[in-house]
């Protein structure tokens, strides 16, 4: 199949206000370029699985053909999620077939257009949608349908981290227990990205929320950077080395909905404020510790424990919902009402990113690489 | 409020044959006994939790009074249950007023009745329904609605011990996870009195069952059995120490649903054979060790964990539903369909019963005391 380009490149970049073209002139440009292609692109790579730090490289890739419904995209920002890590050390149930280009999410600008693309224009900004490997790269080509248009006026770092976690916590607060204005949930992890969207979320909802820190220097700072944003409560959890942690909820009521990344004793502290009846949902595992609980929280206390894992919910047909949430958590953000923590550093230290990402420099936000 | 009972207490034995007795003669009885008393009894009583073989005794209750709508049972037969155990001890969530009578199901003869009660007749064999605290004691006196009248043609042992474990056994089939003909189920325990009642439950309905027992003497025997009682496949848990216990499976689907009686290893042998996005019930920890699960299991696997626990499925408004439920599982008996390993032992062997029930005697079948 002959691919073909719609626009030309230099106007593409968005470096030059792009004007209106008439549509005889498209034509005429899409059957003069019969074979477009992306420009070189740098990527990080992997060869084969393992420690992330000693398996990556960042690598030249040469052009690749931009074929008719294709897009090629001008990454401008993506995330380094805990996913990201897992995939490179091949721990993820879903092992990209190696050698493999990282990343799953990100945001980018249009920079040229197969033939048949439409409803996509050179200089829109888009996300993969749904999220796709390989978004820590300068160029990308994909098919036209795999990417879905989001407002400018979003901040980049917000559009290229909006899928991966967000979403996560929209479906939980959705999907597990019916949650009414008034009701509690709690959460440990607190300060991760998820956590961080949960408590907002949920304030948005008149939902309110108790949060489990861990115990470390500062936490008085984070304490009140969460409530900032909307928590009823924040406790560490040595504070929670009390006989009856539900006497110090004053106020908040018994939470029927529980939400545990880190697995442990942080789990167990979650178990142990939920309600008669209440779930715990299981995101991710930090501390690298399974959950145990007690055979009477099963039968006389009735907790359910359940899993939630995005790229599973995201697998079925749920193309159209997902990006219906995409806007509606984009549009939060521009009226102010979502935020979380990140630090924007160049794709050229992405060597530094990735430390801090593994957690090798301590405690720090979200990682966005920006191209 | 005066209290009478309808007939002669020594024709109300059901020694000799009763005979119709008519109405006008039946007024005149309830106005001539107006306060009838049940006889005097004998009960296994504790003054305070503790140890059950320490804080039980037989004591002799004085007759009490019979009320007109009072049905006055003499006790058959009534089993040892764990959970009678466990309310003496002191550690079950509901628990009795001390003091208190052992026991909580059972089936027994009616001996007399209050001048109101019209549903029941003396002689009729009878189980309480709900099933409530007590019944460790030759004579019961309580209303005919707590009494639900049974088949005499049932054997009594299973008449005294329908309620408890079989109606759990039928209710976890039933509540958690929509099986079909062809599917299986998983559980450890398999050779409790739920575990029992499941393989044969299940068998009925086409549902095959992977059944774990401990590793012990006489455990190819054990396997015989429950193989005799429908059972597809029989493992010892060491048998199950491989890489993949799946690749044991020879057939059988793996399984949606799994019960979890032990806890500790036994529970994680559970959870390796459920398949992806299956379901594990808890309702037992003989083991006394907590439950513990992997974060993947909970994200990748989608596994969901549960717990089941019968008095409080019980004390929702399900009296009717319930009595539907031992009619089946009554029937079944008579049919042959459906038995269960137990030892029946005089009530005045009590002790015994009450050791070979703690396990101080190795494994026993259920003790069921004879009155």
């Amino acid at each position: 199949m002959a691919s073909s380009l719609r626009v030309v490149l230099s106007i593409a970049r968005g470096r030059i206000p792009s004007l209106p073209v008439p549509p005889h002139y498209r034509t005429v440009t899409v059957r003069a370029l019969s074979s477009g292609l992306s420009p070189p692109s740098k990527a990080v790579v992997y060869d084969q699985h393992g420690q992330p730090d000693q398996v990556t490289r960042v690598i030249d890739v040469p052009p690749i053909e931009i074929k008719e419904n294709d897009v090629c995209v001008k990454m401008l920002a993506a995330p380094i999620n805990p996913s990201d890590i897992n995939r490179i050390e091949g721990v993820y149930p879903v092992r990209p077939l190696v050698p493999a280009v990282g990343g799953y999410e990100g945001v980018g600008e249009i920079y040229a257009l197969g033939s048949s693309v439409r409803k996509l224009s050179v200089g829109d900004w888009v996300i993969p949608s749904p999220p796709s490997f390989g978004t820590w790269q300068t160029y990308i080509v994909k098919e036209e349908g795999l990417w879905h248009k989001v407002d400018k006026d979003v901040p980049l770092e917000y559009a290229a981290t909006v899928t991966v976690n967000p979403l996560t916590a929209l479906r939980m607060l959705e999907d597990f227990v019916k949650l009414k204005e008034g009701d509690a949930i709690v959460q440990n992890g607190a300060t991760s990205l998820v956590g961080q969207c949960i408590i907002q979320l949920a304030h948005i909802r008149g939902i309110r929320s108790i949060n489990i820190i861990r115990d470390r220097a500062g936490s008085e700072d984070v304490k009140g950077r969460l409530t900032q944003l909307g928590a009823d409560a924040v406790f560490t959890e040595k504070q929670l080395e009390v006989k009856n942690v539900k006497e110090l909820l004053a106020g908040v009521p018994e939470p029927a909905l529980g939400f545990n990344c880190v697995g442990g004793n942080a789990a167990s502290l979650v178990l142990k404020f939920l309600r008669q009846g209440g779930t715990m949902v299981t995101y991710g595992g930090m501390a690298k510790k399974p959950v145990t609980v007690s055979t009477s929280s099963f039968i006389f206390k009735d907790l359910a424990l359940r899993g939630f894992w995005l790229q599973k919910w995201m697998s079925s047909e749920r193309a159209k919902e997902c990006r219906e949430m995409i806007d509606y958590l984009l549009g939060l953000v521009c009226d102010g009402k979502f935020r979380y923590e990140m630090e924007l550093i160049p794709f050229h230290d992405f060597d530094t990113a990735l430390d801090k990402a593994l957690g090798k420099l301590g405690s720090q936000p979200k990682q966005v690489l920006i191209f």
